[in-house]
C-alpha cells in the first residue's frame, strides 16, 4: 500500500512513537500534582511547550495544547470574538477555509453576528486587498489558513496581515506546520499535531500575548484557561518531539517532494483525457497536488486506486458519507468532479509515485469505460510534450529540450522539468537563441512554444 | 514510590499500553477514508464503542467519546441544557459535584440560567427526596455523581432517578466507572479512560436514545454530531481494552481493597491525634479514603508524605496552585484542614498500606512540632482499641476480641476489623453469650463495648 494521504493524517513519525512510549513511562501522572512523579510530568510538558512554541515562532507562555486541530480552532475562533466583542460582531474568512472554520462562521452567524467569505482566484489564492477591504469597523476577527487542504495553494498570509491594522487575524496553519515557517502577523494560530506526524489527540492554540480571548467554555484552570480538561501529557511530548525532527526533515525534503509534484503536475494531462490540475503551481505545498477528472466518480476513482494499491482523498469530504461537491473547488471555480488529492509523505519512494502515474490512466479509463464517452486525447499527444529532466544536471535539460522540440507540431508546446537550479536561466536563453517562445516557468516546470 | 492516587489518575493498564501499541499500527489511519487502512481504523473503533457500551450499559450508538472527562461533562451538560430548552433553564446538581460540573453551573448562572445546588449529609451523601424535590416544572437538567471524587461516598442514584420524572438526569460517573456497576436510570453518563487505567485523551459522553441533546459547539460530522474533531482511534482502542480488562480484576480486588480501606479507616484515628476520617463508611468506593488533620496544612504534609515515598492527593485541588478549602468537605461541614485523600490502584501490597500507617503518626506530629501543641492522644489511648484481624478466619477474629477487650477501660469500645463473612454473625453472637455492647458493623469494621 502506497499512502499518500498526508493531508488527513500523516503515519506516526519514528520520533513520536519513541517519544509517546518514554512519555507513557515518565509522564503518565497528573502534572497538576505535587508529588514527584506529578512534577516530572510537569516538566516534561513544560518542556515540551517550550519546543512547539520555537516551532511556530511564540512564546511559551502563549501556547495551549488542545485535542484536535479542530478544536483549537473552534476554541481560537470563538473565544476571539468573545473577546473582541466590542469591536462587533462581524467576522471574515476566506471562501476556503476548512470546514471547521466554515463551521464555527454558520454558528457564528445563527447566533447573530455577522459574516463575509472572501473569494478566492482560479488557484485558490486571495488577493490580500480583497481580503483586507472586507474588514469592517465592526470586525472583530479575520481568519485565514496558511495554506489550503484541498489543492495546496498557499495564501498570501504576510502581506494580508499587514493590511489588516488591528483587527486580529487567525492563520489556520493545520497544513502547513512542520512542513514550512510559519508566516507572521497572526495574533491567533491553530495547528494539529497528527498533520505533521505526531500522535492524535493534540492540537496547537497559541494566542499573541496582549490578544483579546475569553474563554467561550465553562471556567478551567488548565492550559492557561484555555481548554478545559486533563492534561494529555504523554500525546504533547510525542508531538513536540516530532514537530522538531520532521522540521529538519521537511527542509531536507522539499525540493524532492515539490520535484515529484510536478512531475504529477505535469504528467497527468499528458495521459488522461479531460483533466484540470487545479491549485496554484508555485504558491503551494511541496508534496500536495490535485487534480480533477471529467465524467468521474470521485469515491468509484478512490475505490480503484486504493485496490491498486494507492491511498489518496478525495477533496473536501470530511468524512467518506459526505462527498459532497468540495466547497474549496466550487470557490476556485474549477471541475469539481472525479477529484483526486494526492499529499506525498516525507520519504516517499520516486518509484512509488511513477507506478502511480503509470497505473492511473488505466484506473480512468476503466471507470470511464462504461459511459461509451468518445473523448479527446489526452493534452500530450495534441501539442505538448513533457520532457522530465528532474534530476539531471544542466546543460542536460537544454539539450533534451532541443532533441524533442520537433516531436511537436509548430505552435505546440513542450514543457521541461528540471531542478538544477541552472535550468531557470539556460531555458529562456536557448530560446532567446534558437527563436523559440518560452512562456515561463512554474516551480520546475518549463513551457516553451514551438514557433518554426 | 508508592502511588496512592488513582482518583487522579490511574497508572496506564499494561492491557492499555499493548492496545495502544497495536492500534498505533493498526488504527492509525483517518476512521473516515475510505481506503483500506481508513476502512481498518474505522472497524476498530467501532469495536472499542461496542466494548465501552456493553461495559457502561448502553447502546453503542449512545456512545460518543470526547477528550477528556471534563469535555464529556461540559458537552453533556451543555447540550442537554440547549437541547431541553423548552422545559426551561434550571439546573440541579448536588453540592459535592466535580468542578467541571460546577463550572458549568456557574457559565449557566451567569447567561441567565438558574441553578440549585442539593445539600448533602456529613458523610457527603444527598437523600434522594430532597434531591428530587428541588427540581420544577422548569428544571432542564439535573446532575448527580455516582460516587464522590474526594471523599469516596456513593451517591443514591438509582433511588434519585426513579423520583425524577422525565427530568433528564446526567450521571458523572468518572471515579466509578470500571470499578463498580454504573447505577440505572440516568439519561446521559460521563466518564474519563485515564481513571480506569486507559490512556489520557479520552472521555465517555453517552446519550441515551430519546433524550433531547444540541450541540453547544459548531457543527462537526463525528461522533454522532457530538464531539467536533479527528477521532483518537488508538487512545480509543486501548481505553476500552483496558474498561474491559480493569471491570475483572476491580471484582476481584473489591473486597481486599475495602478491607485495606477499612484498616485505614480504623488505624489512623488510633495513631494520629486529632484527625478526622470523612466520607460514608458503608456507601462508598472500595480503594478510596480520606481524613483531615487539624492543625495541619496539607500542601506541607503530601510534600513530606511525598520524600517519605508515598504519593497522595488532598482534597479538592484539580490544580496544585488551587488548595482552597474544598467545595466537598465544606459541603459536608467537616474538616478541611490538612486533608490527605488516599486512592490505591489494583493490585496494590497490603505492606504498603500497613508502611503508610507506620510513618504517617511521626510526619504528622512532625508537621505540627513547630506550633508547640498540647495534643490530646489519639482515640485508640483514650479507650478505643483496634483489633486487625483482616484475613483471618472465623473463630480467630473472636477469639482476638476476647483476648483483647479487658485492654479498654469499662465503657471503652474495641474495634474488629475482620473479612470473614462469618465474623458478621460471631461477632454480635459472642457479644450477646458475653454480655459486652455490640454497636454495629460498618463494611468490614465491627465495633464493641466493653461494658463491666
Amino acid at each position: 500500500m502506497h499512502y499518500f494521504d498526508v493531508a488527513s493524517t500523516a503515519p506516526l513519525h519514528p520520533v513520536a512513537r519513541q517519544a509517546l512510549t518514554a512519555a507513557l513511562d515518565e509522564g503518565w501522572a497528573d502534572p497538576a500534582r505535587l508529588y514527584r512523579s506529578g512534577r516530572q510530568a510537569r516538566m516534561l510538558l513544560d518542556a515540551a511547550r517550550e519546543t512547539v512554541a520555537e516551532a511556530l515562532g511564540a512564546r511559551p507562555d502563549e501556547i495551549s495544547f488542545t485535542a484536535s486541530g479542530t478544536q483549537a480552532v473552534q476554541l481560537g475562533m470563538l473565544g476571539a470574538l468573545r473577546g473582541n466583542r466590542r469591536r462587533g460582531a462581524h467576522l471574515v474568512h476566506s471562501a476556503v477555509e476548512h470546514s471547521s472554520v466554515l463551521h464555527v462562521a454558520e454558528r457564528h452567524g445563527a447566533e447573530g453576528g455577522s459574516v463575509t467569505a472572501v473569494g478566492v482566484d482560479r488557484h485558490g489564492r486571495v488577493a490580500p486587498g480583497a481580503f483586507a477591504a472586507a474588514v469592517r469597523p465592526d470586525t472583530a476577527l479575520a481568519v485565514l489558513q496558511s495554506a489550503n487542504h484541498e489543492v495546496g495553494t498557499v495564501q498570501p498570509v504576510t502581506e494580508t496581515a499587514e493590511l489588516l491594522g488591528e483587527v486580529p487575524l487567525l492563520v489556520d496553519a493545520a497544513q502547513s506546520a512542520g512542513r514550512a515557517a510559519v508566516p507572521g502577523g497572526w495574533s491567533l494560530l491553530t495547528a494539529s499535531a497528527h498533520k505533521w506526524g505526531g500522535p492524535a489527540g493534540v492540537g496547537v492554540l497559541a494566542v499573541r500575548k496582549g490578544v483579546r480571548w475569553s474563554s467561550p467554555l465553562p471556567a478551567d484552570e488548565r492550559e492557561r484557561g484555555r481548554v478545559p480538561g486533563y492534561v494529555n501529557v504523554p500525546a504533547i511530548v510525542a508531538a513536540a518531539a516530532s514537530l522538531r525532527a520532521v522540521r529538519a526533515e521537511a527542509a531536507a525534503e522539499d525540493a524532492r517532494l515539490r520535484a515529484l509534484v510536478d512531475r504529477i503536475r505535469a504528467r497527468v494531462p499528458g495521459s488522461v483525457p479531460e483533466v484540470e490540475v487545479v491549485g496554484d503551481p508555485v504558491h503551494r505545498l511541496p508534496h500536495l497536488v490535485t487534480f480533477s477528472c471529467l465524467y468521474v466518480d470521485g469515491e468509484v476513482l478512490l475505490g480503484e486506486l486504493d485496490r491498486a494499491g494507492f491511498a489518496v482523498n478525495s477533496g473536501s469530504s470530511c468524512t467518506s458519507s459526505t462527498l459532497t461537491p468540495s466547497h474549496v473547488l466550487a470557490a476556485m471555480g474549477v471541475l469539481t468532479e472525479g477529484n483526486v488529492r494526492v499529499s506525498l509523505p516525507l520519504g516517499v519512494a520516486e518509484e512509488a509515485v511513477d507506478r502511480f502515474l503509470d497505473v492511473l490512466p488505466g484506473i480512468v479509463a476503466g471507470v470511464r469505460a462504461p459511459l461509451g464517452l468518445d473523448l479527446p486525447a489526452p493534452e500530450a499527444t495534441v501539442g505538448t510534450l513533457v520532457v522530465d529532466a528532474l534530476g539531471k544536471r544542466c546543460p542536460v535539460p537544454v539539450i533534451e529540450l532541443a532533441k524533442r522540440i520537433g516531436d511537436v507540431p509548430v505552435g505546440g508546446t513542450v514543457v521541461v522539468l528540471a531542478d538544477d537550479a541552472a535550468a531557470r536561466l539556460d531555458i529562456p536563453a536557448w530560446c532567446e537563441m534558437r527563436g523559440h517562445e518560452y512562456l515561463g516557468a512554474e516551480g520546475t516546470r518549463f513551457t516553451v512554444r514551438r514557433t518554426f
